[in-house]
């Protein structure tokens, strides 16, 4: 397998590259902040609401799909209903993010309906993989009540279970495909702080997944980029307002140079 | 009663030590601001558009409620409606924040609903207060046309027929429970220039709902906590822009200490 | 005709002096920057999601309206049809902002419906004025696939054929009534590298249409406008995380004698 720092470093180069457009049906909390970071990192966003238009979009330019949960609605779940088959039949990867399944019911159900139909990878922190995989760890809103190597192995059988790579967040990141896993170091507390920080590195999956070798790679190279960027930012500012100018800054200006430097395999 | 500057302090204490989960349906508009600045302040923000899912969050982890009527759709009534009523049979304090109320007549006769649910503060500006109070005053937009010392007196009929607290903003905030009334005049005019600052207070209220002694307390702190973060921010940045980074910054590194010395009660 | 320096000028003037209400219509992704916006350069913001309450918005206190496309739903379109009715009954001027028209059969669909109803202003990039205008140009998303200037002769068509001033935004902004045209070559490309940069000139642009002399002085002010905002930005910035903050601050700080210096007119 490839070094942790080949596959972050050569990622980015991609998207930079490529610029994939990704559509995010995501949540109304997060929308300013992942598109500013899609465009930053050199992705192009694109996001929707009807879900005639997300398949349109799919077919006529989708190069990855977001589906994410936080602010989950009847109609959304429908948009994301036919934006998950039109991306499978498409063959377009697709990242599912469990915002707080496992508290919340609906959402539950919906997640376990989306992941029958074999997203690409699946993002999440401890608590929402644990309870995605069957256990019966509790979500408390967007955070997450358990860390992540708590979760780990639970990855490893999720991603067995339903075919997708898994990426867990925390304060170490792992990836995994149920064979191979990849750890990272990476990132910053401050990161928590920041609405979005963890919607937008959903959508960051996706861009990956559009030009990755393969789905674990894609989880591994959006873990890195994110806590990367996060460190930077960090470096450059302690309090959470700057730090998420920053954090866009810092997606703009890293190079694959810098990090294949800062890369921290665990 | 309590000193301004002792409430103030203390509530800030509790939030960094509990943490409260605020519930905020708030308009679409000032969400990422919301979410961050409760972040910012040491709270956790959560946000959610389906009615059965309002429910079982709060009923899961909910500290506290905010209702906020800026961009309000029959829909948005509905999962209120549900959240007010799951509040108020576990509770939970929640916060009403009129906006526009007077000017548009679905939210105001909403609001007049939600009134008699009894919340446990109501936040607005002086002609909003005067709208719900039953004066012909007129909004515009999210601008208050008339000065919150206009209002002071309709904010004690109000909290005294209603049973709320009221927090009536403008250049001197009050904050009344229809008996005693806490005036402060902290803050600054840019605080007006940045969208949703205003509304972030609503969900700064709820916060302190969640943690004080009384929803007159409560309202009071999130007037000195939000006046005392638009001096510091303004010091910091005199156009908006920056100004909105460094009031989450504020907010961030903000003291007890810092905000005893700083309160100016009138 | 005015020199385009004197229209940008004296439009800023008048702006900060009536401080427009203007109803925005707008997509999910980019109302917290649109809102923004619009209090930075000194008018006066106002975004809802009701049809009734569009209606009455606009009757009580509206100065402009703007119509964008982005996130388009059956729900938002049918408060679109009420707005744009209201708005025309009462002589309120509205833009339409029609974004990815051409990609999406939708909003295609609606955009046509809407231009039947004679908007003030269209502003889009060359891909959807192209398709607008009848032209097969695709469009990716947000991003336009071919430059202004193929579009300035379709802009020319288009606003005679339906009674509009038309904005082709790009490197050189052309704002035409099918008779005149002005052009502009102020910006930055960094602007594209924030998300909502161009849906704000749209709201913009209405605020310009609620003061300016004519449907064409808009236009080219919002392109002027805008133009210097984005320069003054970048020379404080090079990253779009602080360039889109100091974006607001340009816009809060310029003078009516700075952008009639730095005004490019073509």
């Amino acid at each position: 397998m490839k070094k942790l720092q080949d596959i972050a470093a050569e990622t980015l180069s991609r998207i930079r590259e490529r610029s994939p457009l990704v559509l995010s049906l995501t949540n109304s909390v997060v929308q300013p902040l992942t598109a500013n970071l899609l465009l930053a990192v050199g992705a192009t966003p694109a996001m929707l609401n009807d879900a005639s238009e997300c398949a349109d979009m799919i077919e006529a330019c989708g190069n990855a799909l977001l589906v994410n949960l936080g602010t989950l609605t009847r109609e959304q779940a429908d948009a994301m209903r036919v934006a998950t088959d039109t991306a499978n039949a498409r063959g377009v990867p697709w990242v599912l993010d469990p915002v707080a399944v496992g508290l919340l019911k609906f959402r539950t159900e919906f997640a376990r309906e989306l992941l029958a139909k074999t997203p690409t990878v699946i993002r999440g922190n401890g608590a929402e993989i644990l309870a995605l995989a069957g256990y019966a760890a509790k979500t408390r809103g967007p955070e997450s009540t358990c860390g992540s190597e708590a979760a780990a192995e639970a990855a490893r059988e999720l991603a067995r279970g339903c075919g997708a790579a898994v990426l867990v967040t925390g304060a170490v990141d792992y990836a995994t495909d149920g064979a191979g896993t990849l750890a990272c170091a990476n990132g910053h507390p401050m990161l928590t702080r920041v609405t979005g920080a963890g919607c937008s590195m959903g959508a960051l999956t996706a861009a990956c997944a559009a030009v990755a070798d393969s789905p674990l790679e894609a989880a591994a190279a959006a873990a890195v980029l994110t806590g990367v960027a996060g460190e930077i930012a960090f470096e450059n500012s302690g309090a959470p307002g700057t730090f998420a100018v920053k954090l866009l800054d810092a997606f703009y200006e890293m190079t694959p140079e810098l990090v294949r430097s800062r890369t921290k395999a665990v």
